[in-house]
Parts: C-alpha cells; sequence; structure tokens
C-alpha cells in the first residue's frame, strides 16, 4: 500500500471525533460545568467537528455515581439536557468499557436513544467480550467501533489474530490506540497499514497520546496510510500527557466544513480556566520517560500530583519496575 | 531513495548538535550564568552529545557587548573559561550569522582556537555571503555547517539553485531548517531526501521548531532519510515554541554512548529554575497559529509576553498582516 494522500487536497471521509469530555474526564474525574459541556457541544458543531464523544457509560453497580461526575455515565436525560434530539451535522459517540459496564442493560435500542455511535474499548484479552458487546450495540442499531488499547504491549502474533476477530464481527471502524504514547510515527506507519488492511474495506481509527510529543503527528501519519477516524482532544485535554490537540488537526486537515476557530474561543472561555484552577495535564517529562519505557501512565501521574521533580530517580524507579 | 535504517539498530554517523546556549540564549537574551553553562558543558559530555553550540560570534560593532549576555558573541576566552582546551570528545560549535558578523576578524585560525565548527546562518538571498564566510572558515581550518533558514518561505527553483551552490562550496554539512515550525513530517521527509542529494555525499542536517509539536517528530522523520546532523535542546529551550528537546532525541537514538541522565539532572538543576524565575519558551497556541500560517514567531513571542490570552483576534491579526 503506498501513501496517495495529497496534503494540498482533503479527503471527505476523514472524520474528526472529540474525545474531551471522555479522556479529559479522566483528568478531573468527569466534574465538567454543565456550561462547559454545553459550550463543546456548540464549538464542535461550528468547527466542523464529526463525532463528539460525552463520556463512559459504566456500570453504576461497580461504580458510586456519588464519586464521579456525570460524563463517566452518560445517562440518556443528561446528553438530551445539553443536546436536545441534536438536530445538528455531528453525530453523538458514548464510551462502553469492556467488564466496567452493563452494556444489555445500559445500551438503549438506538430508537430511544441520542446517542449514534457505540465505541466499546478492551484490551487484548477481551476481545471475545468486546465482540459480545459490538454484536449488541449492533443488534440495537448504533454505529459501533473498537478500540483495542494498549496495543504496544501486545506480543506476537496475538495482535494479528485480533485484529482478524474483530474485523470478522459488525464493527464499523477499529482503532489502533497508543494508550501509553510509545509509538513512534514510522511505527505507527506500519501498524496503520495493517489496520487498514485488517479492515478490508471498513474504518480504521487511531487514538494517541502525547508522552513524547507525538500525538498529532502520529495521528497525521496514521491519516496517511488510509485511518479515517482521528481523534482529538481540546486543548490535549486527556489522562497524562493528554491526546492530540483539536486545534493541531483542525489547523492541518484542509476539509472547507473545518474550522479551528471556535475551538480557541472554547479554550480562551473554559480552558484557560479550568487550567488557572489547577486541573493538570499534557506534556512533561515524566510522561517522556513513561512514554518511551511503555509503561502505563499512572506513575507519572502520581508524581506529577506529588509535585515531585527527581527526574533521574523517576526514571530509576520506571527501570525497577521494568 | 528508501529510508533503510533500522529501527532496532543506531547509525553511528548520527551527531546530535545541543544548541541550548544559542538558540535558547534568544529567550534570555544570552544571560546564562557561568555554572549554568559550565554544568551544561558537563551533562552534554556526560549524555553523549557530539557538538555543542556555545553562541553566536556577533559583530561588536553592529551590537553592544553590554546589551547582551556574552554567548552572543562568545568570545575566545568566554569559551576557554569553560573548557580549557576542552580534552572531551565533544566538539565545539560556535554560530556566525551572514550580514550580522565580522567574520574576517572575529573568526580566528582554527590553530588559535578551541571552537571545532563553524555554522554559518543565511537566508536564501544571502547565499554567496554564506559561501565567502563558508571558504573562510573552511580556509582557517574549521569544519563548517551552513544552517539555510527559513526556507518555507523561499518560492519557485530558488531552493533548488541555492543548495547546489552551497553543495559545491568547501561546505561540510547543509542544514534544513524550519525556522517558522510550519513544516509537517510528510513535507520534512521530502525536503531531507532532496538536502541528501543535493550533498552528494557530504552531510544535511536538520534544525526544528516547535510551533506545532513536531519538532521532534520531523527531527526521527529527516534522520530516516538520511540525514545525520539532529540539533536538540535542553527541555527544547530555544526562540518562541523552541525546538526539539534533548531528551526526546537521546532517548530515542539507540547508540549506547547516548544517555538521556544527565540531561535529566541538568534539567532538575537549572532549566526549572530558569522557569521559575520566568523565561517563558515552549508550545502554545500562539505559535501553533505562526507555525500554520508560515509566519515569523515574532508577533506570538509578543502576544505571550504581552499575556494576550485573545487567540481568535490574534488568528485574525495573523490572517490580515499575511
Amino acid at each position: 500500500m503506498s501513501d496517495k494522500r495529497n496534503m494540498m487536497n482533503y479527503c471527505p471521509e476523514i472524520k474528526v471525533v472529540d474525545a474531551t469530555l471522555r479522556d479529559g474526564g479522566l483528568v478531573n474525574n468527569f466534574m465538567f460545568t454543565d456550561e462547559f459541556v454545553s459550550d463543546l457541544y456548540k464549538a464542535n458543531v461550528a468547527a466542523g467537528v464529526d463525532y463528539m464523544e460525552f463520556g463512559y457509560r459504566a456500570s453504576k453497580t461497580m461504580f458510586n455515581p456519588a464519586d464521579f461526575g456525570k460524563w463517566k455515565f452518560t445517562n440518556e436525560e443528561d446528553l438530551r439536557a445539553i443536546v436536545g434530539t441534536n438536530e445538528t451535522p455531528m453525530k453523538i459517540a458514548i464510551m462502553a468499557d469492556a467488564g466496567r459496564c452493563d452494556y444489555k442493560t445500559d445500551i438503549l435500542p438506538k430508537k430511544d436513544s441520542v446517542v449514534d455511535m457505540i465505541r466499546v474499548a478492551c484490551y487484548i484479552h477481551q476481545i471475545p467480550l468486546a465482540i459480545d458487546m459490538i454484536e449488541d450495540a449492533k443488534a440495537k442499531g448504533y454505529e459501533v467501533t473498537c478500540n483495542l488499547m494498549a496495543v504496544s504491549k501486545v506480543a506476537g502474533d496475538d495482535l494479528a489474530k485480533g485484529m482478524d476477530m474483530i474485523a470478522k464481527s459488525s464493527v464499523d471502524c477499529l482503532y489502533l490506540v497508543d494508550s501509553f504514547g510509545n509509538f513512534y510515527p514510522e511505527q505507527i506507519a506500519n501498524l496503520a497499514q495493517k489496520y487498514v488492511t485488517a479492515m478490508n474495506g471498513k474504518q480504521a481509527g487511531f487514538h494517541g497520546h502525547n508522552n513524547q510529543q507525538l500525538a498529532f503527528a502520529n495521528t497525521i501519519e496514521a491519516c496517511r496510510w488510509g485511518v479515517n477516524y482521528l481523534d482529538v482532544t481540546v486543548n490535549g485535554m486527556g489522562r497524562g500527557a493528554g491526546n492530540c490537540f483539536s486545534e493541531q488537526l483542525l489547523s492541518f486537515l484542509k476539509n472547507p466544513k473545518y474550522s479551528t476557530m471556535p475551538i480557541l474561543q472554547f479554550i480562551e472561555k473554559h480552558m484557560l480556566k479550568l487550567k488557572a484552577e489547577g486541573v493538570v495535564w499534557g506534556y512533561d517529562i515524566p510522561y517522556l520517560l513513561t512514554g518511551v519505557m511503555n509503561s502505563h501512565p499512572s506513575s507519572a501521574i502520581k508524581f506529577t500530583k506529588d509535585k515531585r521533580t527527581d527526574y533521574v530517580q523517576f526514571f530509576h524507579e520506571l527501570v525497577e519496575n521494568e
């Protein structure tokens, strides 16, 4: 497969997926104000964003709603309070996390929901469960993606086997997810081709993390090789080092329907305030180190929260726990 | 040309060039303490860095030494106060800026200097002057690079003609310089191949800016295509959005002689203090916008210095001045 996309033109099949509330919710425990969520929805519509992921639909038997903001659960009524019946071109997505949701009961038939797309997140060993979730959501009438996480930890030919199983399901799109911000663009190019080939005419997506300041570079590299569903978050807000910035990708894409301006406006009004209130995300040295080491960012998140700056000691700790 | 570099191995011909004092000096007017410079020198030696650029050798008739820190001029005696006779494997570079230095008198014969390499910086219209500077430095006994700036503004076939002229000089290495942080990796891949081909067995280098958080991605992309001289700065310290971070590139390169640890130690001791003192550099939205617009970062630097956050208004101003 050669990369044939012409940088002077655009591909209408590319879809920008805003995941600010969902991945950003991991930073602030989903404690967004209604005004924030409503303004983000309007900004995304104005910016031409194709899908907006509002949050998880987590199990209320496993997680206590008193402990989280509402977008951990993304109840139908909370969603409708923001979007009404969503009379816009932008579609609405929620994430269902394998093993952490009651999908059979909590995901309503599409006819009773304003949600358009269910994103099923799973690890490699959960693929049979994920496929059951995919078939459930598909039968209920949704578009469905599978977000296969932490593939930088998947050894041998497990990934090829897993991709093959997912491709044979009713899923519409399989996401390449760089959970630990470990991959370099050269590796993303290689993986993207494998995902696009495995999906055989169905879609592939990319969700990056910015541990090495490569989330944007990896997103546009994946895009070069035919990956069409591209995740972003406003100002890169997401767990640890965060994600590809909406404002970066929208500046790059040349489809006239996209505009960076509404996102800049939203940042002026909301994101600067969030940062001033002490909500912390984005590239920093501890995330670089967990990215390079292919480690879960939790230790770097703790390091940052503890306001430590002894990077060398942290690196030693990482090496010891490898 | 195909990219044949094996990511599991390393290429001994790759050279890491630290430009912290020179590009970082543009942030703080070269006001580094002697302890900072001495510790940076030691950290770079310990990290296996191949070249360290100490600063400019600017004209003292054009610039008043009272207005700048000493690394704007990098006098031989100031250099020797830090490095003695530099009994280390690391080589020492200084930058001579076309039109802003008295190279005939101020660049000593190599036998009288601890400097190993002269980096001649120029714009496309200054190539004949740059070639005179290159031949002068070469005749005095130095390694010489040409850092051709702002090529994202060079139209038509001027670049090809300019590269050809430089390649025919005595220069050892021609740098691809993304002064405005405008290029995407796909464009860097294309340009890198042109530079490597034009240099025909001599060396090519890359110097990036981080306006779009692509400095690291562009550096390793250039490297894939045979560019061997790779500029970095510690913590990315450089004008505006800064540069490719030393700690990113050293973590990526697999040559066993490189170590990230001494750089992390240096950051702990010095860079955090510099930032706490209010020295500002690094990715931010105004730099993204000048990068995307292929504009000089000066307006974004002013915006940041003025502590403005009206991004939308700034974008309008940029578009008006295009």
